[in-house]
């Protein structure tokens, strides 16, 4: 079902044709752009809110700004839709986050207008504060510059040290701060009350009342004093706000803040910031999922809600018979309530992902226990080895691609200090739609290089809460090490998951299978593939054995001397990438200790995998079933052996 | 040669001690620890000036809070002498940073006084913060958390961080701002700026200047309203000081300036904030190398000056008869301006090295090309690629170990987006004296995970050369890759290093030497202590081949080919961690075609290398000559196998 694009908007196939039309025609063609992204996204899914609160501000950029060549930047990105479709992308937008199709993200790659590729936030500062200096480079001092960035973007360290740098500069930069008071969830932090402050007026009232509650106090002035400071209020006013603001106070000139859903208000005011030099910034307040009533009432839910009855505003959720395997983040935010119900010791920390996690659920009956710090990875992780200094058993929870983002303090922080950090790695490889950006894949390489750290991942949901059961022992916290969990969006396999806790000994892998002729070592989640996949080399005659490994590291040693003892044929299996991955790991044992099995490794290959459905990336990279099939035939003679099939067989 | 400490600081074993002292005796201490400090440093070397700047802060601290069950985190460390010699290491202060003696930095491990281990920046608020929530949860309120933190690490957004969180919070954490307007380098950027606005006043002048101006412009108000709100100015004062604090805007109580070499208010001031709760921030203006001449003068040369003559201020320096092989940093800061001449794309980043790095070799001479954006190593490399997509060649020189700051950077901004960032990773490898939180070992493995990136490293100071010539040149600028360059901290090899530049096929080794019994393959400049080893094991009869891989990313799968065709024993050998480093890419390849010669990797263990000289820790991890050579002998009959020495034959 393609979407049928309002009238002006059908006539608006780049930033050129907006330009063409009188600024009355504009608040129609908002209009008709954000009934084109409801329509479109309540049949095919996708981020939803934040484009509709940045409508008026995508149309006003590019109808007063010379884009492509003024270089425009959008934080995180999931909401540039509105963008998209104003540059060429409407007739292709039914593809958005599908296989093949447009990305969700704006991507260098797919349009000229998509001056940097963005995924995660805060990014938008450094650069085009890097685009700005180059042009300056160039002696181009008319080119625009411009990063939209929202309130909860701005709290990541990454913005800040844009500002810091911006700051000190004349670079000819824009930064427009998209405040709607949300990240996913509602943003958090001090940065978050001081935007409530000065849109409220909030910092200026404080100011007056302080200075008329000290005048009161002074005996030695009278009703005059006060009359007069009134009468100056207006001046006093405009000072203030300039003086106090705390933008202005890292160099950088503030505006605002204005209404960012008023479109003729900011096409004005964009009019005449571009004859403004230097580095400045625009502070405009939208509502997220504008225009659009049930999302502006629930944020959190439309952020991106999936399919949904436009007219009547309800979530398609599909309906079993039988019930149904849990989301491995749900089986963490009830698993950690359960353990923080018998240990008082343990907390949670999220660095902006409450729901996401589902450490929400811990927030809402542990509130002091459970800790959203904002997009804050970095603090995230040295926060929680705090903590562990006095004897918290943390959980902090990030996504493995946001992971990325702490490295260096999971290994300074918490790693030379021995600190028996858990962190549990959500979203741990192939994402899906959310692409590139967000797939978690070098994660296993990442943490398995650093000493005083466990690498674990559970093939099943009681798995996962026994590794979380275990790290919370005495016998791991009064350890040197520090532990990751890694597991991947999405549901497990066990419709009935919430089983009893048993410890796992760290380092002990389990034979899930026994075979012959190959034997197939599998890391997480993805065995449950190699399972079926053994399955079906049985109906070719092959006998794969197949072992749940647990660990990347450490690695099972007793059970790997035995695998290498008995098989001279072996398959390592893993979602995350082969430079550096667990199968390099295996091959680093077998080597090692002279061991000459043929060795195959299956895993994310050394490229960049785009969007789509997971299954249709693990088929790309050989690691759905049929992959796995074909690797584990091809161990056998030719005659016997399928082709991985084109058809998904998961 | 021990040091005699003064007679106070004699009797001080611990704080306990300190605090037995009447207030009047404390400027005593403090001259007596600067002392011991000056007599120390300039005997044995080490981190000078950061420790002379707060003697009174350290003593002060020790003195009014009640260490160690008051947290103490010092962020960075290499300021945390005083505080050393007062929590009783005095007495071993002469082993300080020598192999097996104390740390140069804070280190859990090595005293209960040091809360926090560090080394690298702005960690401390984050890592106070979770410590008072801890107490918080331990209802523990009386427990005071003090992060002390320099305005250079102020500008790394983790500390931004830290701020928005605790700004948010009632915790009980005290934030002393040590402000002395440097880093290593001077600070920069628009915090900086601003701090020196608040301390000289200016923020206040500027608001008091726009108010009178304005009332000026408005006919309707005579003097007598300009002479009321003069006589209200100190109201205003204190009101606008207040109000329009950029840390107050953020949540925190803000006190200060006030002069943190002034031992007996800086007591008094710390004393009554004991008393109030929440949040603060005590902002505290110091003397980098206070109390010795020439350190107060230059305080870059004198941030770790080595061994000097303390009454003369003449830094020693070795003198040799033949010319010396310059260090590697050298060779990076002189071949970039050699290019940049040459090609005007090529511009510089450093996040707050310029001295460490040789980039201000450059800013002297191509000031507008060259960029220090402050401790800020996520926002440098974004920045960079920003310019890179407006076609600017960048060279983005990074400490291999602060690198692991912007591994997200690296990942998302660069490598996916296919942009050819030169990243230059000083300090990779082992680095000696500054232990752990320091070593650059990681690199190769976190690197090489990544799509997109090739992974290098020179052996001499030629292949450094040609590597970045090479790196510029159109072939590789219009390609889809970006490239690390690693190289140790340290002098090279070649005295004569000012080679022609020669273009470097990307991905293509070298044959070093020939051999017959064993292939040895090094990654940069440890090869050249393989080079010694092949030499010596002639001498026991081993004829050892040894290639100059150049590429731990891609591979010279050509090189290798024929290597594992001709030789069943090889040993690969590199600077970094075996967890998925070099030497597991080469087992990759090996396993991956199939070879199964016997081999060895060399490297560091998966274990923390603490400090000691470069030399030392290259025979704790058998990476020096003898244990090369053992390596290589081992392949051979033990009759004629010698053992590692004990000495060093380097």
């Amino acid at each position: 079902m393609l979407i049928t694009p309002g009238k002006l908007l059908a006539s608006i196939d780049s930033p050129e044709d907006l330009r063409k039309l009188d600024s009355t025609q504009l608040p129609q063609v908002c209009n008709e752009l954000r009934q084109f992204i409801i329509d479109n996204v309540s049949v095919y899914g996708g981020h939803f809110g934040a484009s509709l609160g940045v409508v008026e501000l995508s149309v006003a950029l590019h109808y007063v700004f010379n884009t492509p060549d003024d270089q425009l930047v959008w934080d995180v990105g999931h909401q540039a839709y509105g963008h998209k479709i104003l540059t060429g992308r409407r007739d292709n937008f039914h593809s958005n986050r599908t296989y093949g199709g447009i990305s969700g993200f704006p991507k260098r790659k797919e349009s000229i207008y998509d001056a940097f590729g963005v995924g995660h936030s805060s990014t938008s500062i450094s650069s085009a504060l890097g685009m700005s200096v180059a042009s300056a480079l160039e002696k181009n001092f008319s080119r625009q510059h411009i990063a939209v960035i929202g309130d909860g973007a701005m709290t990541a360290g990454m913005a800040f040290e844009g500002l810091n740098h911006a700051g000190a500069t004349d670079s000819n930069i824009l930064i427009i701060l998209n405040d709607n008071c949300m990240a996913i969830d509602p943003n958090v932090g001090a940065l978050k009350e001081y935007l409530t402050d000065i849109t409220t007026s909030r910092t200026y009232n404080k100011f007056r009342d302080e200075v008329w509650n000290m005048l009161g106090k002074m005996s030695n002035f009278g009703k005059s004093a006060q009359e007069i400071v009134s009468k100056v209020e207006t001046v006093m006013k405009t000072a203030i706000l300039r003086q106090s603001n705390l933008f202005e106070s890292l160099g950088l000139r503030y505006f605002g803040p204005i209404d960012g859903n008023d479109i003729s208000h900011l096409t004005e005011v964009l009019k005449d910031l571009k004859s403004i030099p230097g580095p400045k910034l625009l502070h405009c307040l939208t509502v997220k999922g504008k225009g659009y009533g049930p999302a502006e009432k629930d944020q959190t839910k439309w952020h991106a809600p999936g399919i949904f009855d436009k007219i009547t505003g309800e979530i398609q959720k599909k309906t079993y018979a039988a019930p149904q395997p849990p989301k491995f983040q749900d089986v963490f935010g009830h698993t950690i309530v359960e353990l923080a119900k018998t240990n008082p010791k343990i907390v949670g920390v999220t660095p902006a992902m409450p729901s996401g996690s589902s450490l929400n659920i811990m927030m809402d009956v542990m509130s002091d226990r459970a800790f959203d710090v904002g997009i804050a990875e970095q603090h995230a992780v040295t926060f929680s080895a705090g903590m562990a200094t006095r004897g918290e058993v943390v959980f902090c929870n990030i996504y493995s691609t946001f992971m990325q983002r702490a490295y260096d303090q999971v290994i300074h922080d918490v790693c030379i200090q021995e600190l028996p950090v858990i962190f549990c790695l959500d979203r741990a490889g192939l994402v899906g739609a959310d692409g590139p950006t967000h797939h978690g894949v070098y994660d296993i390489a990442y943490m398995r290089c650093i000493p005083n750290m466990v690498v674990a991942s559970p093939m099943n949901e009681q798995e996962l809460r026994n590794m979380m059961y275990t790290a919370q022992l005495g016998s791991f916290q009064e350890g040197t090490k520090a532990l990751t969990i890694r597991y991947p969006r999405g549901a497990g396999v066990m419709p009935e998951w919430r089983t009893a806790f048993e410890e796992i000994q760290i380092g002990k892998g389990r034979l899930v299978r026994e075979g012959e002729d190959v034997a197939v070592l599998s890391f997480g989640p993805i065995g449950n593939l190699a399972n079926a996949a053994c399955d079906q080399a049985g109906k070719f005659g092959v006998s794969a054995a197949l072992y749940d490994m647990r660990f990347a590291k450490p690695l099972d040693e007793t059970l790997l001397h035995e695998i290498f003892s008995k098989f001279d044929r072996v398959i390592t299996l893993e979602d995350g990438c082969l430079q550096g991955g667990f199968g390099s790991a295996v091959i680093e044992f077998m080597v090692d200790h002279g061991y000459t099995a043929q060795l195959k490794r299956l895993g994310i290959p050394d490229s960049i995998v785009e969007h789509g459905e997971p299954i249709e990336l693990f088929h790309e990279c050989g690691i759905d079933t049929s992959g796995i099939l074909a690797a584990i035939t091809d161990f056998t003679s030719p005659a016997v052996k399928p082709r991985a099939t084109t058809a998904f067989l998961n």
